[in-house]
């Protein structure tokens, strides 16, 4: 049994959350094509939250009381997918709600909504919050609008404590590891394969760093009581010229996942040390870990009034663009994330409510 | 100092050698572009050698004495050349001839033109002479004139000794090496690269044996006292999906030179066991090696009477397709082989005037 199709995102009742993650599903918002769905978010904002302070940059939103509370929480959102996988319509079948988006992360975004509004009809939290909403996170680094409203106007997302709706399960996942990934580049000189003496084979310059990184067993590394298993994987090898000629050129790109103990620099030398005999040596991309910070305060309570586990995140998230400002930041939101990405994502309205309701415990809101 | 227009083909006198060669140059023969060089070519030995029995197979020819010897001597020379390197118009300078084909074979097939002939106009060897011109040397198996001829017209290309006149410096280049490429692949299961243990890196399964490959040693072969240097070289290697992803897919491409001791077979057992842990491996191509028969009759005369040093050829080339059949094949012609396929190739006026001396005197044929 499937709903017919679900209201309108300025018409969708904000307690009724599967049917407004529902009417959110029904906007496409695969990355680079927010802006539907952002002016709608906006102008719902606009006429359901216009107590608080809304400002854009770009597609990304932020509402923020100003209650002059000692500390802020931060809670955020983006409003992109990937690319539709003949799901991008949603569907209701009882309390699941099938469709692009809805676990990643349409279904925070129906919290945020449903925080802001009651919120601005005057259930006063116990500490300031900003909520966001932004665009770009599925995609490449440089289309990221967290990053952007970080780098354009970091005053709007200060805060104490900053929640980050991805899909949990249920648990909160703290911290992140760090991911790092270099070229290794190993040269040789070309010959024809009958006369290989009269070259050299930069493929067989490449073995012995190859099978050292496939031999390293990487480490389990406890942080704030937490394990963090890190990797390290060789993602790509490319080399060769033609079937007769030795090769002159081959490149390797490691992935390395490190744990909140080591710096973006401390994991890199670790690789570097690895790849020895490359001729040269290239970061592709480095983002740093972000501690879990189980003993700040406000994180100590947030993890204590929820009372649900704490696992530590391996992959990166954009949680560690709070932890590099000094803010303690966890991923914590509705859907299962194995369903994220996959054709059958969709996510249950006991998830999204379970959610709301911690969030509104924490905030103080009225239960 | 250079001429101004080399003769036309048809018109160019045979006691000038170089001449001769330098009208073989003007007509473009790149490979699959043969058919004008070959009219010419055909034109000329019926115009010219008209006492010989002239076959063509596409654009193959092949003349042969019926003199009732009992032992016949087969000489060839492919017509194609590689693209030009803007080296496609003949210069003459002195006695130097420069020019696409010049070395790698044009001098070789005036020489061949010379002796059709001179056996033509009564100077009868004391063997029976096939003398042929093929298409297709230096391009794909497929497009082989020779392996065209011996599936088509065997009988044209009967024999107990065959010449190549390939560029070879002044030397016997006896037998040839084997060459042997395996693809070999090895498999893995993808998953993100934050959480490898959920999959295999297939790029990690190949290091083993890439790591074997490339310390082998391969070894220097003695055969009828030629020293043949074996090689075994990684020319491919690629894997890798996306920079996130743990890879199942490595491929691997080994180029196995081996001596003429050794069948392919053989060889490929040899390579295989180096490769053990591909999930599969398959034959690329597979082209036996040509033992030097340097102790076959005909072979012993051939280089008695010439005086020149013998080496062992590492390459593959066509003489192997004779050594399959049972005949004994070398490679001599003028020209210096490290000259071929580049920008200045030429030869001089020495190298193919010493080359038709050389084939005239093991032939009979009037000094």
């Amino acid at each position: 049994m499937s709903t017919a199709s679900p209201p309108d995102l300025l018409a969708a009742p904000a307690d009724d959350l599967l049917t407004l993650t529902a009417a959110l599903v029904a906007v496409p918002s695969v990355s680079r094509h927010e802006q539907e769905l952002a002016d709608r978010v906006e102008r719902r904002l606009s006429e359901r939250a216009s107590g608080l302070a809304l400002a854009r940059v770009g597609n990304n939103m932020i509402v923020r009381t100003e209650l002059g509370r000692d500390r802020r929480v931060v809670l955020g959102g983006h409003l992109d997918t990937v690319p539709a996988n003949a799901n991008e319509v949603p569907r209701l079948d009882g309390d699941v709600l099938h469709g692009l988006g809805s676990a990643d992360m349409k279904g925070g975004l129906a919290v945020l909504l449903r925080l802001a509004e009651d919120i601005a009809a005057g259930d006063e939290p116990r500490v300031d919050c900003t909520l966001f909403f932004y665009e770009g996170e599925e995609i490449a680094e440089e289309f990221n609008g967290l990053r952007r409203v970080f780098a354009d106007r970091p005053e709007l997302l200060a805060g104490d404590l900053a929640v980050l709706l991805e899909p949990t399960d249920g648990h909160i996942e703290a911290g992140c590891q760090g991911t790092l990934h270099l070229r290794a580049h190993f040269d040789g000189e070309r010959a024809h394969s009958a006369r290989p003496w009269q070259g050299s084979n930069a493929i067989h310059a490449a073995a012995e760093a190859l099978h050292r990184l496939a031999g390293h067993e990487s480490d389990t590394v406890i942080v704030d009581g937490l394990p963090y298993r890190e990797s390290l994987q060789v993602v790509r090898i490319e080399g060769g010229v033609a079937n007769n000629v030795v090769p002159d050129s081959c490149t390797v790109v490691v992935n390395r996942r490190f744990a909140p103990r080591y710096s973006v620099d401390e994991a890199r030398a670790q690789v570097e040390k690895l790849l020895a005999g490359a001729d040269r040596i290239e970061v592709v991309n480095a983002s740093p870990a972000a501690p879990p910070n189980l003993d700040h305060p406000l994180l100590a309570e947030f993890v204590e009034t929820l009372g649900v586990g704490v696992e530590p995140k391996l992959g990166w998230t954009d949680v560690a663009r709070f932890a590099s400002r000094g803010v303690p930041a966890v991923n914590f939101g509705p859907g299962d994330p194995d369903l994220a990405h996959t054709a059958d994502e969709r996510v249950t309205r006991a998830s999204v409510e379970q959610c709301y309701a911690a969030l509104g415990r924490f905030l103080g809101l009225a239960p």
